[in-house]
Order: structure tokens, then sequence, then C-alpha cells
């Protein structure tokens, strides 16, 4: 089942997409340097194409559905968030329909950046009703449905990302992931560690995902249907990992998880915007809060170059959490 | 006069700080090309050591009068903006005191960034007390006064972001450039000019700078004492262009200028906050309004190069001017 991604898969997915994606710069700075005692180095995603990392895996999965069948003619998400906007953005490109479901309460600025890119969006009431428009719309229009990452392309996209990282920082001794579906970490983990096999991967969660317990039991101890958290971090609500990339995180990340909570995140952000003249989104912060935490502070000081995803920097400046 | 600074001591400026500051990112973005209908580049001066382009001109001028004179003990300035954090930056470097007048009314944050490079901070009554106060601890510690903008030191500091900027991009038409004292300007202009003499060099202000009718006849119609605008731009709220900066930027720069209100600002601020991901001070987005303007569209299309200095990003996050 781990094998399902290979780092073979990741590089043809960084050849498939980086026509079109951004080459993400890496941000240091001193002062959290000398604060943490390590070298920080900041995947900045936040400048990917729709703002999110997102981006990379919506359009490898859309292009390798192309390439598997040349007439498909559209693809179907729900998500009132980055993946949302970045299937819409990959199916421009991939010139196919997109229809993104949504809540009858999905912010207007985000419905407006989806139709932005050109999609179609679809309400819903709830969001239990969510995957149940998209899944009678696929059957309907036979439009393949693209989650947000429980899916091998999309796996295969987001690891991309370590894939850049590692060319640009090869040093790195660690990375640190956010993790909701598991998408990111377990690409990250797969490529990283196919890269430099001595390197830890670890996750950054919020408050109550319970994944350093489900990683040291070996057990999914998340309820079905899922329960969503109650964090800042709104890319990060889903409780569980995905079923496709759980086994591939299982392998390959390391059993101790960052765990963090609102106060340390908005703390971080703000650092992050006053320092490092960053914006990002809070489900960006999580890295930064872990990386100031007493957990990183108590570890191995051998771990001395430490790469953290900044996942993206959509997030409504009308409302910072601190204002 | 104009003369005073040349391209080879802006080169050599830039050989003496590039080991200490940044070389600062360009950045460009689709949505507001295809908006104005030209390529905008944008110098990030942001990510600038201290936050701002003035760690380049304070850090040459310490460095030049260290040189000149191996002894010298110390600088003074006053400023309680970006100049006084610069300098106290510089002087740590240079292993030289410094002494920031700020009014009694700055703000803490401010304070405490000058008193974290290791400034001693010294409090006067009043604007208009801020100078009597420098030349007072200047003839009495013997340490040179270095003023924010008017000192060929200084310009040519400014100017080696040019010469960088050009590096980065070399099909660049035109540069606009935030006009406040003129260091930047007057430094910019005389290297774009000295490295792409077709180039154009453009001055934004704040409303009623006057700079276009100055420059139009030749004169300097602003009074004596100074006059403060009433801008956000906090930094650029000076109404005269310095003496020493003044004949340089009457000689290489445009005679149009970009005269730009709060409201422009304001708005162009938000824009790279939600679109370039970038936290900029007013004072930087004055670029990114002139860039959207009307005037701008206006002008001849074969200008199709901009660039735009982002001048800093020292912003009060807890006060967005949009919140």
């Amino acid at each position: 089942m781990a094998n399902a991604v290979t780092i073979q898969d990741i590089n043809m997915a960084y050849e498939t997409i980086s026509h079109y994606v951004h080459t993400t710069p890496v941000f240091t700075n001193l002062t959290l340097d000398h604060l943490v005692g390590r070298k920080v180095f900041f995947k900045a995603e936040n400048f990917q194409k729709t703002g999110s990392f997102k981006a990379r895996g919506a359009l490898n999965a859309v292009l390798a559905l192309k390439s598997k069948n040349p007439y498909v003619k559209g693809v179907v998400t729900h998500s009132s968030g980055n993946h949302g906007e970045a299937l819409a953005w990959a199916s421009k490109i991939a010139q196919v329909e997109c229809i993104v479901v949504v809540t009858k309460d999905t912010p207007k600025t985000k419905c407006q950046a989806i139709k932005g890119y050109g999609a179609e969006l679809v309400f819903c009431q709830s969001p239990s009703d969510r995957k149940k428009t998209c899944d009678h719309i696929s059957n309907e229009k036979n439009f393949p449905y693209v989650p947000t990452a429980d899916h091998y392309d999309i796996i295969a996209g987001q690891g991309t990302i370590a894939v850049e990282f590692l060319k640009q920082v090869p040093e790195l001794d660690a990375i640190l992931v956010p993790v909701s579906g598991g998408g990111m970490a377990s690409g990250i983990a797969i490529a990283a560690k196919a890269i430099k096999p001595n390197i830890k991967v670890f996750l950054i969660e919020p408050e109550g995902k319970m994944c350093e317990l489900c990683l040291q039991t070996g057990t999914r101890l998340w309820s079905d249907p899922p329960k969503f958290l109650h964090t800042i971090a709104d890319g990060l609500r889903l409780q569980p990992i995905g079923k496709l990339t759980w086994p591939i995180i299982l392998d390959f990340v390391e059993k101790e998880v960052f765990s963090v909570t609102d106060e340390d995140i908005i703390k971080a952000m703000k650092f992050v915007f006053e320092r490092l003249k960053l914006v990002i989104e809070p489900t960006s912060a999580i890295g930064v809060a872990a990386v100031m935490s007493e957990r990183l502070a108590a570890m191995d000081t051998k771990m001395k170059n430490i790469g953290v995803i900044l996942s993206g920097g959509n997030v409504d400046t009308d409302h910072l959490p601190w204002c």
C-alpha cells in the first residue's frame, strides 16, 4: 500500500506541473534562528499559484486524468477553501470544466475566487451534503471526483514540494508538515525519505486531532462519520487522515507529533507578518508555532536544519485573528 | 552638483555593503499585469535588513565615516522610523555607538526596535526640536550627524537598489520611486541612467508635495521651515526634497510625477497583502498605487516593463489602515 506512490511518480509529477507552478522561494530569519537555536528554512507556498500548495496536486491530478482519458470533459470536487481554487485553476489549464460544491454559507470572497478561475459553483445545504452532491454530479455528468488529499495523483503532486525544497536546501535534517487529510504530508514523506533517507518528517496538527496516539498505536482512532475540530487553522478542521494517505504516513513519518493551540498559531502568524513580512494563513502558521514550541526545544540538537512548509497565504485580511 | 555622486560611487557602495545586506527578491503578479496592460516588477525591499531599503544607505554612510576616520566613536540622527532602525543596525555592524533622537510620543514598538539594535534613544519635546537636539549631541560627543536622505553616502547606498534591480530585470523601461527627502530617488536615478540611459525614472509622491510643479519650473517651491504632509504614508510626510538630492533629481528624473491619495494607497496596500502575499507599509504601497493609476494607463504603451520599489514592510499589524 505504501508503495502506491513512489519517488518516480513524484518526479514525473514534477515534470508535468513544473511549467505551470512556481518554484517557491525559501526564507530564513536570524531572529528566529537565535530564538530556537537551530536554522529554520521556510518554504513559501503562500507564493504558489492560487496562493497555496494545493495548486501542485490539483494540476497533477487533472493532467493525469486527461492523459489517461483525453476525452474527459470535466471534474468535480467539494471545497470552500484552497483546493476549490486550485482545482478551478488547474481545470482552466487542462481545458476541462470544473464544478465546485460549497455550502450555502461559504463567504462571498471564496466563491468569487473559485468563479474567477472559471469554475461553476453548486451550493448545498450542509457540510454533510457536500460529498453526496458531488457524487450525484459526478454520476450524472461523468465528471471524475478529485478529492482534496486522498488521491494518488494529488499525493504525487504535493510530493514535488519536497523535491524542490531539498534541491534548494540539501542540508535539511527535518521537515515539519501541517496535516489535514494527509496529501501533502504523505507526498513530502515519500519524496524526502527517498532523496535523503536520514531526514525526519514530522506532522503538525491542531490540538485534538490525536495523530500521535494513532501513529504510536498504529490505529485509526478517529470516528466515522468524521469529526471536525474547532481550530483557527481552517484548512485543518477535518479530524481523520485519509485512508490512502494514512498507511504512507504510518510508514514514513516520525511518531512524535507537534500539537498546536490556537493561541500558538496566532502568535506565530503575527511573528511571520511582522518579522518575515509574509502574508500567511493560520494553517501555515501552525508550522511556525511548532518551530517555536518547547517540544522542538527538547529535541535532539543534532537536528540543526529545520524545514517548515508555509502552506498558503489565503487569509481574510479584513479579519486577522489578532485584530 | 549633479555629479557629486557617480555610478562609480554607487558601485563602490555596493561592494562595501553587499556582504551585509540582502539581495532582495523581485515579485511579479499576472493579475496586476493584465489589469494595467504592462509587466510590473516589484523590488521587495520590505525583505531588506531592518525591514526597509534604509539599511543600504545607513550602512554605506557609517562604513564610509569609519573608513575616513577609523577613530570615529559614534553617530547621531533623528528619526522615529526606518532610518533610525537602519542606522542603529549599521552602527552595530561598524562597531560604533549610535544615538537616535525621537519625540516623546514615538510609539513604544518603534523605540524597542531601535533599542533592539543597541542604539541609545534620546527623547525631545517636538519634531522641531529634533534637529537642534541632534546638533547638540553631535557637537558635545563629536558624533557625526547622519541624516535620512540628504547625504552623498546615503544617496550612493540607496543607488545600489537600481544596480541590483537592473541585474535582476535588465529589460526595465521605467522605475517608479517613492520620494520623501530624495535619497533613494536620487541614488536610483543616477545608477539607472548610468546603466541604461534610455530608462525613465519617475517620482511618486503623496498628494500635496508639489514635486511636479517644482520639477517643471525647476524651482524649490516648498516653504522653510518645512511643512509636513497629512498622509498615511508615514515615511513620506516631509514636504521638501533635500538640498543635495534636489539638483540630482532635477537632472535625472521625468518631469511627470505620480501624485497619490490615501485612498489609493490603502487600496494598493490591500491588493499587495491579498494578491502578492507581501507585508508592506503604506509608504511602499504608494508605488503600487501609481502603477494602478489612470496616469500610468495614459502613458506611452512602449513603456512595457515597469519596476516599482517596495520600500519597506515595517507596519503596525495591529492597526492596518483598512481594519
